[in-house]
């Protein structure tokens, strides 16, 4: 959020997001994005209607910006990875894929919500604009640390890094959707080890 | 399926099954998986209830035999791909791409069916291991379909052909996805042609 002239209504906005937005993410989780409603949501953050629209425009924004939180999270995570002070690329890789591949209950709530999304802006001409500039913003700042990454570790990639973050998302979503469906068929993270550093032309 | 020794009523009862099927991916696709009733598939079909539980024990159950027939259309085109006589990797590849990424309505109207059953799979146990039996089983077979290839074609891939095939669907599947929901921002097939190669060991 960008500073305001008055720092404590701004501060008191930032915490009644917060307080919407955690209570989004635990009614998404038990009732699913459509089985969710804005009144649940405020029932479960004690706030009102008025207070929630004063805040979000619609169930979609309150998506649109818990995936703006997590993508930024996971930037920062990979940033922080590849600025190690004299860490080698294998090391600076477990670390990008510790982050990619966190096997928590709540990175699973957040793939399920964020299918169940997508489904709904495949759907809805309104949500699938708001969804695909996300989408794009999370690929371009994904790109950037993605370069710099590369650029620190002295590596030349066998394809464009746009290709590169396109199929790391499809492999990361892909191998926690298989492995929601056959827990015990996949390691967790072993798809994206496998496959990413050879895309990233680091020789095995 | 297997012959019996009344290959009339064989023939019947194949010619219901593909009609409830046929009316099954139409409702599926106008009403999505969850809006689809079993009453809706049987009055498009112009099928009793009766018929519909002598040939299929649910819906969950449709969605599996479509997805049967789609992975043996699939794995047949990969197949006949790869023992074209006297064709060359690149022959080859191009043929194999052109049946993964096929970029027709009915193929969109399926990933959005399967993204559907997915989910409801994650949160039904009985669905579950319906769909997770299911996706081995395509896995399986594009696995031997792999092998046979790529032995045919003097490849050495870098990785397991299981893991391999895992990246191959989970990138077939997001680049789908992704393009759904951003039409313009990626090319058909893009993503799969450029990185399925480096995964087989071909040469750029």
């Amino acid at each position: 959020m960008t500073t305001t002239a008055e720092p404590r209504i701004s501060a008191r906005r930032q915490a009644t997001r917060d307080r919407v937005l955690e209570a989004a993410s635990s009614v998404f989780a038990e009732r699913g994005f459509h089985g969710a409603t804005v009144e649940d949501i405020c029932d479960r953050a004690g706030f009102t209607r008025g207070a929630f629209y004063s805040n979000f425009s619609s169930k979609d924004d309150l998506v649109v910006e818990l995936s703006r939180r997590h993508s930024e999270a996971l930037v920062d995570r990979i940033r922080r990875a590849g600025k190690r002070e004299h860490a080698g690329t294998d090391e600076v890789l477990r670390d990008v894929f510790a982050a990619l591949a966190d096997d928590s209950r709540s990175k699973e709530r957040w793939l399920v919500l964020t299918t169940e999304f997508t489904l709904h802006a495949i759907r809805d001409p309104e949500a699938r604009r708001a969804w695909a500039a996300q989408q794009r913003r999370v690929r371009d700042e994904l790109v950037t640390v993605v370069d710099e990454t590369v650029a620190r570790q002295g590596l030349t990639m066998p394809i464009p890094t746009e290709l590169f973050v396109r199929a790391a998302i499809a492999l990361a979503q892909g191998s926690m959707t298989q492995r929601l469906v056959e827990p015990r068929s996949l390691a967790v993270g072993e798809l994206e080890r496998t496959v990413l550093p050879i895309l990233l032309g680091v020789d095995a």
